[in-house]
């Protein structure tokens, strides 16, 4: 990849000073090796003129299924377990390694474009090896792995069920394909889907796995009062003091959600370091109900921020789920509180301290990924510029138009708004033809 | 204009029975003249096509004020009253005839790119003349008029201050100016800030006027329980008892906010058909609260959108709004609660009965005024599109960046995102140098 110079952007760094220059970066291979300053000795290969522009390192988001983004607008306006059972479920037990394929190509196109570099996804039961491949090709970066549950409750299609044995197995399989895949720009997690769906020596596998190789567990917890009643009843335990009580508790554990917590549950979230994820779109959509963020926050949990599904949001946007953070929580908490600058850290190194990557990641660093993203906010909608302040104008005014070139890993995979990597016209086609496909399976 | 045919469109007609229907529409001057079918005699002057792409009718905020739109991201994460003493009242104060010509214009231009052709704007006390200019070089529908505050308090201002016979006179001089400019496109509104800046002999002259002239009256009301407490201490009655004992709660009075009522208050607002403007940006950021519009609308009260003042959101974008809609209330009145489609019809017919304008705006009809806007949903974001409902698409999936042309009262003011009516960068550049004149005058 050679040198490339980003030239006189302002940069919103994100570092731990909250610095803001105008002036170059500097990338080497995949690498940031200047920021703000100039390097006489340094001849670039390519160089980008963004005068005028604002460079932001990409956006993190900790919690997406990509193997639903077939289904959006087509679950809407529904309750919870009706949406489960009478369309997310069928529609997963009726992909093939096609559809998630596409699946995956259609939300990572989604997501490039307004600005998100690095995801925590959670696939179907099967074809996951379909959704690396769609990871690979498109240049992102990105944590999955395979949904896990062999709790197999009367509701679920069969071909969703599976047992313990072959759970595991298929999830080791994925693990030592993928983890590690250029670079490490892919990695591996275990996803139990949530302990309802689980077995307890699924889970406890699970935890002896993720910490023999050193990689993350994701999974949803406490999104639902109904999840969190089936939760006692099968373990006698609220459902954060059973994770515990298993020992998954702990900084490899993300948990999407976290809506329902008692005090107890927010304090062993706290002296575990284990992580949690903000999904304010899906969480308003699905009538789950809005998480203490602000009190999480105050005790030092790390937050990160995710879109979960297309279904249930139905955007993979980050512009948007920042409002809806730096929104949400006002009316209760009051209007200084999530402010723009705290909701613009969530998005970005927050998010990268969530997966454990907050070296490589998440802010503009010399020695960081070149992970970075071009905003172009001379627009009527984000103006005026003289002297405003850059935090509010990006969580509050901008959004995904606003995104003109974005870098993972030091390549280009979207530049003017032309994805690089992705041919879309060829992805819309396919994915009209693929979800025709599912439908027809279903009926 | 002559002869207009918009060609094999999925047209959303927001008609009474929800028509959906694949087609052409034709536009003869200002006017729908054809919708679905086709027509051997007619024979247009401009053709579009709009294959694989869906047309609505424009969007109709019913809450703005353009006054605003300068201060942008420069009163974020504050509560209320510092925001209005420290910021909006200063900076209102400061204006000239043409940094409110450019706030009108700044905001006019994202309100267009972002699909809305009809306006209910309020104005600052002063400088009213030139936003009117604004709106009508713009070719944006509008009713407006410059704000009255008689009833001085300590913190205003002197810029903003002004007596009741001014304010009146003010009022009158701009509504015989203004209001019928352009075959209508144009009409004046009186606009009492709020009961709490205004004198009963204020009210009550222009309650008179308005049945005079048969115009609307716009103001705010119960937005803020710290207001509602002032009213009561200045009334000895709730605000909307107050209002309805001066004889002002009828159709023609459009009430933005209605976070705070109580059931006496609603069961007015009812009884007298007055409108209400729901703001769920604004309500949120400035932590007012969550205004009950599922039991105003089903009590039959008509109810609209309003993205409020750009320091207060900070867009002026209807997708925005729409989405904050279908999504808020579902935490408390459950998922299938304010579905894509009600939600969709606020934005447009349910506008249009607000501004007591439906005969003529807000759905695609024969006989309406020709204000359309052009979506290309054929994006990431938007997709699949196979068999996908359309109103969830438009609502929860699509966004400003997908509006490419839009036609208010006939005429074409953006086409291929390219508006007709302003230009875009001279606007940018002038609302810089504007705003940081007014930052001069305040400092």
């Amino acid at each position: 990849m050679g040198n490339t110079v980003i030239r006189d952007a302002n940069i919103v760094t994100m570092d731990a000073a909250g610095t803001i220059v105008r002036g170059d970066v500097r990338i080497t291979d995949d690498r940031i090796v200047g920021v703000g300053d100039e390097e006489e000795h340094f001849v670039p290969d390519q160089v980008v003129e963004a005068r005028g522009r604002v460079l932001l390192p990409g956006f993190i988001q900790t919690h997406i299924h990509l193997c639903q983004t077939l289904f959006r607008s087509r679950a809407d306006d529904m309750e919870l377990m009706d949406w489960l059972r009478t369309r997310i479920w069928p529609l997963e037990a009726a992909h093939d390694d096609e559809s998630v394929y596409l699946s995956a190509l259609l939300g990572i196109g989604e997501l490039i474009q307004s600005g998100t570099t690095t995801l925590l996804d959670m696939e179907t039961v099967n074809h996951t090896d379909a959704a690396f491949r769609a990871m690979a090709q498109s240049g992102i970066r990105a944590i999955s792995g395979k949904v896990m549950m062999d709790r197999a409750g009367e509701d679920i299609p069969s071909a969703l069920q599976e047992n313990t044995d072959r759970s595991l197995a298929d999830s080791v399989a994925l693990l030592e394909k993928w983890h590690g895949y250029d670079g490490g720009r892919l990695q591996y997690a275990f996803c139990p889907r949530f302990v309802v769906s689980c077995t307890e020596r699924l889970l406890i596998t699970v935890r002896d796995l993720a910490e023999q190789h050193k990689i993350l567990i994701h999974t949803h917890a406490s999104e639902n009062k109904g999840e969190i009643e089936l939760v006692e009843k099968q373990t006698g335990m609220r459902n954060i003091v059973y994770l515990d009580h298993l020992g998954l508790t702990s900084p490899r554990l993300v948990l999407a959600h976290s809506i329902w917590l008692d005090d107890t549950e927010r304090t062993i979230i706290q002296r575990t370091g284990t992580k949690v994820t903000h999904c304010p779109g899906s969480n308003l959509k699905l009538a789950s109900g809005i998480a203490a963020v602000p009190a999480l926050l105050s005790n030092g949990v790390q937050v990160g921020l995710g879109a979960d599904g297309a279904p249930c949001n139905n955007n993979l946007d980050m512009f948007q789920e920042m409002r809806l953070t730096a929104m949400i929580h006002k009316v209760q908490h009051g209007p200084t509180s999530m402010n723009a600058r705290t909701v613009l850290r969530m998005a970005t190194i927050g998010g990268a301290e969530v997966l454990g990557l907050e070296r490589e990641i998440g802010s503009i660093e010399v020695g960081k990924k070149a992970d970075l993203i071009l905003l172009d906010l001379n627009k009527f909608h984000a103006f005026p510029s003289y002297e405003a302040d850059l935090y509010s104008r990006i969580v509050y005014a901008a959004g995904r138009g606003d995104v003109d070139t974005v870098w993972i890993d030091g390549h280009v995979v979207m530049r003017g708004r032309v994805m690089t990597t992705i041919d879309e016209a060829a992805v819309l086609s396919d994915a009209d033809a693929a979800i025709s496909r599912l439908l027809g399976r279903m009926a």
